[in-house]
């Protein structure tokens, strides 16, 4: 294929002897600074289709300060949660040229940190993160001179661009939806910590019921399937639950349907996500769909262009899928 | 915290200047060439760490050929058998000092390529790769001059490292165990150019028993789901199934939940991958474990130290895990 011997890398003065003109030139036409004549750059263009010839993009990067990648830093991508939003963050800056990078932080701040020197030291053009922020790590990622962004923030800080979803607003329409139902016994499977606790318990008090139990769980499907025990173990004071995540959701269903508990007969579910695992869970579960393609439309947006919406449009909105799990028909 | 005006990004100048040395002896100091007095080394080092300063990787890669990570190229990183096999491969890396990049080549091989010398022009120390591959391939993966290795082989082929699952051996321990509970009439659900295929026939062929149906499914989700469907409507000539990926094996469930099917009471169930979200299904799913930790660390091996395992161990053993939706209690 080509007039290189053995395996050794294609260089830049390959393409200029290939070419015959100058080093200068082919750097010319790859990468601007002087104008080449048309044929000329044609033919450079074809010595490099030819040779294969990829241009090191750590040198370019050092004089054009671009490498059209930008990397996310999330907490754990085999959530289906991260997973989907990462796989959308990709679409839209492939649709722009970038490529994504990916890693994972492990629920680490101090890993978060490394790997966003690592991404800065590399000269990415940005990089989206993920989890808890203070204005200690406004500084700090600062200090890394690399652009960022928070991605899927629903708490605002100053110095911070970044846009989120409204969990305590998801939280409330799913709620709503059980009690539009009749249920008057709604218990809770998810962190206290997190805004959804808020959004379901505010719902129950201004319709003028009383919470019902709630049930402490971590985002993890052991956490989901020790909370549906404890619910199936205290069926007889529930009717209803609202639970923070699908993942877990699913391991509820899967506890319930040990204990031999009907769903929705003897509890409804209402869920947070929408992940392609509920759709197809038994029953299907009606839950709060994160807007995740608009998420990531928005962080790569602001990433890219440093677009921040007014504070008001800062918080995504998610939408209730209504399936069987609620008792819908 | 540092005496670098404004926010501009710490240079090699700033440190030199802060520990009272030349600029030199700064890269003398981090990246080795010439000996620095130990004393020296440690205000440098002090400059470093006070300053915040981030050496440029893209220089120091250009200058050292290693830029401590490594890339993984995968078809589709939402898959929960890619998602978790990643981690792995991160968990293993990160242990020996990289840090790992996933891209995801959506199943197209130009996008892999294409990523692939995105990589290798970034100087990463190596790139793990996935999906189909042929001579052509070979020749192409080697012009980019980056290291690379095979993730998940099944096939061997002239030139590539690789090590992979034995699915074919797999699918026989699964269908085998279906055979051992006294069905007769065992049906798949898959691809029929994958090896799980000739596992399931062989092992029915070697008992004797004639081919149930055949439910030709992508590994999608809504695959699994209208095979399941397709399952269900002619259950009566089936007793039993082997499905090839618990994703399409947790839509195979909801399709026969549906239908009223009882499982395994109608029909029984055999799946192929050992992901979480298995153990959590209703029933929970018996099904063979692919060996993802084990593979993880011998495709890392191979990518960073060459070392290829002989012929007879580049195929790893999956292993059955017994629950209940084959018909044991």
């Amino acid at each position: 294929m080509t007039a290189i011997p053995g395996n050794r890398k294609v260089t830049r003065k390959d393409v200029a002897r290939y070419a015959g003109v100058s080093d200068a030139v082919v750097s010319y036409t790859l990468n601007g600074g002087a104008p080449v004549a048309p044929a000329t750059a044609e033919r450079v263009r074809e010595a490099v289709r030819l040779l294969g010839y990829t241009p090191n993009a750590s040198a370019r990067a050092l004089k054009l300060g671009s490498s059209h990648m930008i990397g996310v830093i999330v907490p754990d991508s085999t959530n289906p949660f991260w997973a989907e939003l990462c796989r959308w963050v990709e679409t839209v800056a492939r649709s722009k040229g970038f490529a994504v990078l990916v890693l994972n932080a492990n629920d680490s701040k101090a890993i978060r940190l490394e790997y966003l020197q690592t991404l800065a030291s590399r000269q990415v053009d940005g990089v989206l993160l993920t989890g808890e922020i203070d204005a200690l790590d406004v500084d700090r990622f600062n200090a890394t001179g690399v652009r960022w962004a928070m991605l899927n923030q629903s708490t605002t800080i100053d110095g911070a661009l970044g846009v989120g979803v409204d969990l305590a607003a998801g939280a409330r329409d799913a709620t709503a939806h059980l009690i539009w139902h009749g249920y008057t016994r709604i218990a809770f499977i998810g962190e206290m910590a997190d805004a959804r606790y808020g959004g379901w318990l505010s719902t129950l008090t201004e319709a003028g019921l009383a919470p019902g139990p709630l049930f402490d769980a971590k985002f993890t499907r052991e956490g989901g399937y020790a909370a549906g025990q404890a619910l199936a173990a205290s069926h007889d004071s529930v009717d209803a639950v609202f639970v923070s995540s699908d993942m877990l959701a699913s391991a509820v269903l899967r506890a319930l349907h040990e204990a031999d508990l009907a769903v929705p007969g003897e509890i409804a579910i209402a869920s947070f996500d929408g992940s392609p695992e509920s759709e197809y869970s038994w029953p299907a579960l009606t839950t709060v769909r994160q807007p995740v393609q608009d998420l990531a439309a928005k962080a790569v947006a602001q990433l890219l262009h440093r677009e921040q919406p007014p504070e008001d449009e800062q918080l995504l909105a998610g939408t209730l899928i209504v399936r069987q799990s609620c008792g819908c028909p």
